[in-house]
């Protein structure tokens, strides 16, 4: 009789070897044997059910429970043998099972396919990865949370259009990050929720005929539905989509971090001062210290990005069901998360070790025309119309830059002298002044950035119950 | 006295005019006046907060009222005239209304910015564009569901690779689409969401010294809670990637049906014949029939994935609050929800129109060996091990088309040489019976799929209340 | 006799009227409008060579270029009415044609078809695309050398990872620009040539029975050779893919400049100070001074990076011949060049009128530590391995910080002290000096950028000819 | 004397330890080990060209080839230890080299640094990408001509819209490609051309001010030039964005015959038969024959455009010179040469291994009405306007489908009764009748196309002497 070629796992039809290239161009074991656990768990909990519904003797359940668990210990410790030959994790884990327990690790594929077994497989890992990248962007809030509390009376420029603009708190500056990342706790909450449901029990595309129990299944991998339509089941993957779509706004909103710890660290701003654990130097210039880890997260952005738009071509115009093009989704998916997974905790040591240097910061906020626009609410306020206030006060301006004064150099005489319903009013235009006067919901002054961070923690706090 | 010059908003600052290449350049006013009625919804909103606290007078506030609707009838009738130079399109509206009613109208800036304006401006339209969006999901779901429930018992070839797998109904491949269908709606739902929160009152970047009422106005316009972060509320645009990467997913989705139609529309298939409203002729070969909607929509995924990358890329890298770049935020969300729109309404004509040729259909699904995997699977019931079953069955597979016959020609006496498990039970090979076997949940029996109709149909129902 | 339905250039075929919308969602006429000049052009040279060869009467050939020529006047002046029903430029103009011209309006599309018209039209367009940015990219690079020439002196700080590196002429720094925007002329060059042959005469995918001569056509329209195969004629848009690509590399490097004009402008720079012109005031803030032209040629990156992956999407999978999925290349193409275009023009205007602050730049290259690298070369010389001479310099720094010291107050003494090797040469490490002292092939000293201007300016003046 | 820390380059200045997962963040080495072949030849040119002028001495310089050599023996034996902490391929040759020959190898590194050292190792391995790729696509050009030879003759349907159009040889359709390909290699060449030219000698950013002989370096090296600005030298990436749309735009084709193929293989064209040894097995449906590696070429178009993005979105908005960013450009690059090597040589093996089935193809293309257009033409040739011709054929294609008859069955009487201009000339229209009749440039006629098998071949020949 012959035997199963161990190379093909469908070894009866095809009458001549499949070539080496084909073999290794085919093959996505270097990539997948990364879902191993998840393979395993899903094998066991499938010869469980297959017993509990009497299609499996539970003899053979047994053995193929403590078989793979043992197979499981081997590859956790570095033991197991990897063969290109085998394809892909599936056939690999299946073929040693095989050779050690004889015709029950035959029986395991009843009532399964690769198609479903994959799918169920990457769904377990987009689960736990969705719930490590959580926790991560939890831990990156709390980071933000405390620096923020530490800073709240730290004044610095605010800018739009990288112009200083307005004083602003540096608490309020950094909570605007805290936002963004509950945004995209959202969004991988959503991910995770995109994954959870058990494609298993839908064979390679319509369903098996064998009398499966999918709500045990589920049920035994901690799944909360089972998917219901099998087609949909062994075709769909939005939820890797969703996963490196929510990495994708997860590396965006660090980028414009990193541009800003850039910034920041330049001698011309001048700002913080990173740690040298979270630095490096130069191997020309000994004087350097260069922001290298922010660099590389704004850096890879691009490939997270690149990962989203890989994921995005590879499922376009695709028909039904499952073809080999599928294969493609997980190298970007896994890229994607462990980037992402990194690069949180890159921005998380490089903010809670660095130096905020406040002095600096408060004198670049007192300098510049910041307090223009409080002039012209002042006006305003008298009854002036603000588009008529905001022209005088530009006059202002170009008269103190004109003859080198600051704006603080104006005395009410000046005001009065450039327009009389500025009245005899005096208005402080320290810059912690103009930022407290910001007091409204949403605000930089102090009371509304308290207020603001007690938002944030209740925020963090009930999301931590997820 | 000086007067503003109407071109430029900022007036009395600069010394030079603007060169008239960089008006062009530099305005949104083509694009952005797509925004104009939520622009006088968010300005009367303001108006009558303003008022309600105080600065601003009660005459004042209906005069802007007045004169922005009427504003708004004119804009709507077609008789409103944009100038360029106003370059965008709240300075259009707000040059016009103070041309009209005076000083009031230059008070209507008064605690605002107009980087708390277009954001609220935007958001405003965006929570519209998911709505409407989602009504046509809505509206596709049903579609598809209607016409599943008239083919629950059409057969016809199930495919993986492209290749002939097994019998499947069409009902239960259609429904596949309906789940996909789902995942967009809520997709979309939390682009609403993700829209749902007031900017206005965050002024330029760091809130306003003036006492508003920011939760009157998040009332007035319908938003569900305010913005914490005021320099978050300038700079944040998740929610125009949301809605784009929501319609993203969509146009993945469409295109892999727009595939299928091309594919079933083809001589080859034959599977379906489109109606002559959703098809066309070429202008040199007079019998062609070209599913060009079909292709459309396959060919419009590019613009949506690219609008995509377009705002990504825009994002990437930029330090707060506002800076000019988001001006580019706009176009690429206003092109992916008209393309999406517009394809969501093409395959649903598709569709609704189509003629499901049910004979060829039916003939396909009958040739090739699409009943061998319940060959290999009752050999499995037999207790012989699957992954030996497969292997008997491929030989037996390799045997008839050597031999050119189908799987139906084999007798009992044929495969009891081929094996003599396979005992002498007779095996019902038909493309229906194959089908029917899969009762299962999930599963393409035709049980299996009006079970799957209940609960699509039900959570239809459900999702209306959205 | 049943006359053609104008709204349909298909007529006899379909029984039933296209429905509205499907008619709007097929057709490019809002966008391909654009290609009217060139539909024209292509149109007379192929009835010309009709007329040549015998396949049309000259009368007909005279009327129907009269009657073109006639439409070409009443679309450039603004008074041709564009029909949606009309699907097309090429139906557009075709319809009109035969209206007025009668049976030799019909005898036009003999031996064509729209497959290989709108091919030639969007080629003809592409390489006008093309030569003009080609234009505009001289254009910059000129102004680039321009200013270049008036700061061999002007020193600045060189960064790396945006940290004060080493001191470089300003002049050196632009020019790394004008070689960005020589491969960009090369890669247009290239895009050019790419577009530049005829795929007229391959009709709908097959070529025609009838005798044309294709050469004719080619030579009337000024494209250097034909599509040698009919299929690949009708079916590549690889030309308007390299010619967004290099808009792509065009913009990314734009974004690069303008990034640098951005912080070169803000106040802790303050390298550069923008002409009135090329910068914009704020609406609440009169102080600022906004480079938002530069902003916005940042931001535009990202609609032309969309642009790309567009193209590429839609392309993906497509089977040979044509694919109405093909008819969304236009849209992506005309707004790269467009935007492009425009960019090219903002940067060369922002350039040519900002003022450049020599002063500031030069007080920043003699801060830091700059001249580390020279003390360390300057051991390096007297046979210290270089990397222990790194290391004895980044002491010498870290006691510099330390002690609140420049490098210029380090004395002979103290070098000597740190390492005997340092001996009691002087180096001189003013920034000018540090700078001079590049003096080899591609490097800072001025000497060598006079000869890397040079040789720019020959190569700018060789590639006029071009 | 302290020695230089072993796991960082810049030793001296840091005085706390880095952190254990940022040595792993930062780290180039996992990857960039990739270039240690470039990383040697590198060093040994510098090292030689020291020693020309003068910075080196003999002894040493021999010391360091040698000591690369025996370096460059274990890595190629893969007996070379890499470790992280040295942190890329530079640092980790050096280290081992210092660590074997003393100072010789500390004083290796005058005169350049890991700026221009990266751009230079990673230049010249894109030159040798790129011509590896060229070899391939040269290769398959000559498959795909060697398969199109067998098939002048072979007639199958030419398709638009995947409707059957018009009759085609298999050679013509095939040939497309060839086309295809050849501008592949034009853009390959050119990417091969945009790496060519020296960074060496631009040290840091500035140049260095040892007097280095460049042109040596770039002689013994093999580059064509050197790089005239040391700034864009450290900092052009363009060599590799050059590479990477080279290789989109060979992956955009080769998904373009990847669906053929499938489309092919599958059992409703039936128009070719793949090697077994290029196709492969279901796991559980044993008659499936599935063309996995067509649609793996397919879907890997997805990594490949990934990569494009993903360079192009790290690149943007970057201020020179150097910064930590450019690290993430080796990743892309490598996966997209490396797919696409695959995918060639994927592509190549399926092609010259796969069944023609002849037979098919012609019954495809007698059927239909793919003659119209013919019938069509004779009218025209006749006098009839082409519109007109176009309209009385598409009446009698409907008239045939109502009545069950194909072309062929028309009579000359029906034809006469449809529009007596149609005469009584006998019009051929079988299959390869109609091909053979499109016989002018670029035609699918015989004649035509084995012309156009002359021109290809010798454009081949020409190119192999690139």
């Amino acid at each position: 009789m012959t035997m199963t070629d161990p190379k093909t796992p469908w070894g009866g039809r095809f009458t001549d070897a499949t070539d080496d290239f084909a073999i290794r161009f085919g093959a996505s074991l270097p990539f997948d044997r990364r879902l191993w656990a998840q393979d395993i768990e899903g094998s066991i909990a499938h010869a469980r059910m297959l017993a509990e519904v009497g299609l499996l003797g539970a003899d053979d359940a047994d053995a193929i429970e403590s078989g793979l668990r043992s197979i499981g210990e081997e590859i956790s410790a570095g033991r197991f043998e990897w063969r290109v030959e085998d394809e892909d994790v599936h056939m690999a884990i299946e073929r040693v099972l095989t050779e050690r327990i004889g015709d029950a690790g035959k029986r395991l594929h009843t009532a399964r396919s690769r198609n479903d077994q994959v799918a169920t497989d990457t769904r377990l890992w987009a689960m736990a990865a969705a719930s490590g990248l959580l926790a991560r962007v939890d831990s990156l809030r709390g980071t933000v949370l405390e620096v923020a509390e530490r800073h709240v009376a730290t004044i610095m420029p605010g800018y739009t259009h990288l112009q200083r603009a307005q004083p602003v708190s540096f608490a309020h500056h950094l909570l605007a990050y805290f936002w963004m990342l509950s945004r995209d706790a959202d969004r991988m909450a959503a991910a995770h929720a995109a994954a959870d449901s058990l494609p298993l029990g839908s064979a390679a595309l319509a369903g098996t005929p064998h009398p499966v129990d999918r709500a045990s299944v589920a049920e035994k991998l901690g799944f909360s539905s089972v998917i219901p339509n099998s087609m949909d089941a062994v075709s769909d993957r939005d939820f890797l989509l969703d996963l490196v779509y929510a990495c994708s706004m997860i590396a965006m909103h660090l980028s414009r971090l990193a541009e800003e710890i850039v910034l920041w660290s330049s001698e011309e701003f001048g700002f913080v001062s990173l740690d040298d654990s979270w630095s490096t130097g130069s191997s020309i210039m000994p004087q350097k210290r260069n922001p290298d880890f922010a660099e590389l997260v704004r850096g890879k952005t691009g490939r997270v990005y690149g990962g989203l738009v890989s994921l995005l071509t590879t499922m376009k115009g695709l028909p039904l069901a499952y073809n080999k093009d599928m294969q493609e989704d997980k190298e970007p998916a896994f890229d994607a998360v462990d980037t992402v997974g990194d690069c949180l905790l890159a921005i998380e040591g490089m903010l809670a070790n660095m130096t905020v240097r406040e002095d600096r910061m408060l004198a670049a906020a007192e300098q510049g025309f910041m307090a223009a626009t409080d002039l012209a609410d002042h006006l305003a306020a008298s009854g002036v119309p603000f588009r008529e206030a905001h022209e005088i006060v530009g006059r202002l301006v170009l008269e103190c830059e004109r003859t080198g004064r600051g704006m603080g150099d104006l005395t009410a005489a000046d005001l009065e002298a450039a327009d009389p319903r500025f009245g005899d009013a005096v208005i402080a235009l320290g810059a912690a002044e103009v930022a407290a006067r910001r007091r409204g919901a949403g605000g930089t002054g102090p009371d509304a950035v308290e207020a603001q961070i007690d938002q944030a923690r209740a925020l963090l706090e009930d999301n931590r119950w997820r």
